[in-house]
């Protein structure tokens, strides 16, 4: 191709123009547009959660880039067309602050500041010692880009780390399992739980009662992968019944989480508003540059997504 | 000395059993006694919060250790005769704690889980992205074998450091500040503050409003020294008017905290109950065993008490 690329984005109307500024900052040779129904034919879409008219009124697009690592809504939309090339996001910066997510509830968790805030509620002064991250086994779910960054994150600060994938992983200092006949022993006697899968129809309901009854007495769940995962009301009945200590749930199967959903005012969940791996605007441009760049030179772009597999 | 020291204890009941396994193991030659009124004489006390009836009842005392960090307990007894020497524990096992409690509090506050915990009370979804470790500057207040740790560890996390101490120190990743003159300028800007100073008179309502002031707007006060470092009033003001964005107390004026003490209610203080330095039994028993061994022996014991100064 000798002209200029050209592309269009779509993402919240919101951030429209810092988008737009990164893009050009990191493809400068290319032509920008921002996404509308007169928009002329554009080579490539950079998107998050675009409107399904985008892929009705672009017809000749040669691939699609996801800002964001979850394609979740992306293949959601009935107008994607079946063959287009998608990209996502590995790590636009966003494993970092996940894996100090998880170690935040861990840290919270092991420190009682959990079951203080409730003492304090009720002027209750109910000394317990801290207990030592030496002591406390962690899953980590999920162990691509951002799974294999929080686990080392974990084995850093002193906790005995398991990880759970598809396929088997070989981490440092983290004992890995893989598949279906892994799942089990995986879980078997967790004192925490950092699920950061995507959503697949393979991970649809996985953290049942089941599951996390697998997991040790007082143990803590954290979700930052998808809402979906979880089964709400298997959750909700393992905490009551004292079998979980708590959760730490940052991502819903409806989100906002709706007003009268339990977790608002469940003593032991700790509800986060999605933020726990916020894309930063400036390396997801920097990202989604370099695999633009690679798919107009026909090279092998990182982040390609296999679409029966879902990620 | 020929024959075997005869040592009394004196500490908490309820944890007598724990006290005298341990120091019977790490101090087999001794002669070990729960002090009680008819107690034989002693060549040393080993102690916890005394009775001051104990050094009435003890006269021939040669020193006196401290099964923990702080002595002012100890020195404000009236009976304590002037010339006794005191030692006192360094660092029993408690700094590591100590330094992932101060970890746990700022990592809950740069991620805004306490913000979050107010929003899940009224209900509200309101994300905001975590603050970055590198963005954010925390002054350690006291360096002596516990600060030193929780510094390093906080350099370690990837925090911009500062510390204060009466004595310039020295370091690794520390910007370290001394004495009268270092004061105003170890505080100004720091984005959270973590106390971990002794008990001593110097120290007294040392953190008041206009020290607290010269932090940065939305600041952290993390106390885990003593509860008469910080004017209460003085705190709550800065925390109403918005200057302060929170504080995490671990040691307080009274203890345990008084049912109608203001903190107990103040959505943006956390209440713990003294347990970020929680004494190990085990490290305890073998730092007294040393101490008291180099006493016998005519050596140098570290943690000798300077009664002037007050640690």
């Amino acid at each position: 191709m000798n002209s200029a690329p050209r592309i269009v984005v779509a993402a919240a109307e919101s951030s429209r123009e810092r988008w737009l500024a990164a893009l050009a900052n990191a493809l400068p040779e290319a032509h920008l547009e921002w996404w509308s129904r007169s928009s002329g034919p554009a080579d490539f879409a950079i998107v998050w959660k675009p409107p399904a008219e985008l892929f009705v009124q672009q017809r000749g697009l040669r691939a699609v880039f996801n800002l964001g690592a979850g394609v979740d809504a992306l293949l959601a939309l009935p107008t994607l067309p079946p063959d287009l090339p998608i990209y996502r996001l590995e790590n636009a910066g966003m494993a970092e602050p996940m894996a100090r997510y998880a170690l935040t509830a861990l840290l919270r968790h092991l420190h009682h500041f959990d079951a203080f805030e409730r003492a304090q509620a009720a002027g209750d002064w109910a000394p317990q010692p801290p207990r030592d991250p030496a002591d406390c086994t962690v899953g980590v779910l999920g162990l691509g880009a951002i799974g294999r960054v929080v686990a080392s994150a974990l084995v850093s600060a002193g906790f005995r780390v398991r990880g759970h994938a598809r396929s088997l992983h070989h981490l440092a200092g983290v004992h890995c399992y893989a598949g279906e006949a892994g799942w089990p022993p995986f879980l078997q006697g967790l004192d925490a739980l950092i699920a950061v899968l995507p959503a697949t129809p393979d991970s649809r309901d996985l953290l049942n009662r089941a599951a996390l009854a697998r997991m040790a007495a007082g143990a803590l769940l954290v979700n930052l992968g998808r809402g979906q995962h979880v089964v709400d009301e298997d959750l909700i009945a393992l905490l009551d019944a004292g079998h979980l200590g708590g959760a730490v749930l940052d991502v819903f199967r409806e989100e906002p989480l709706p007003p009268d959903h339990p977790f608002w005012s469940h003593p032991k969940v700790l509800v986060t508003p999605h933020v726990a791996g916020v894309t930063r605007v400036a390396e997801a441009a920097g990202q989604v540059a370099e695999q633009a760049r690679a798919v107009l030179a026909g090279r092998l772009a990182r982040g390609r997504v296999d679409r029966a597999r879902g990620y």
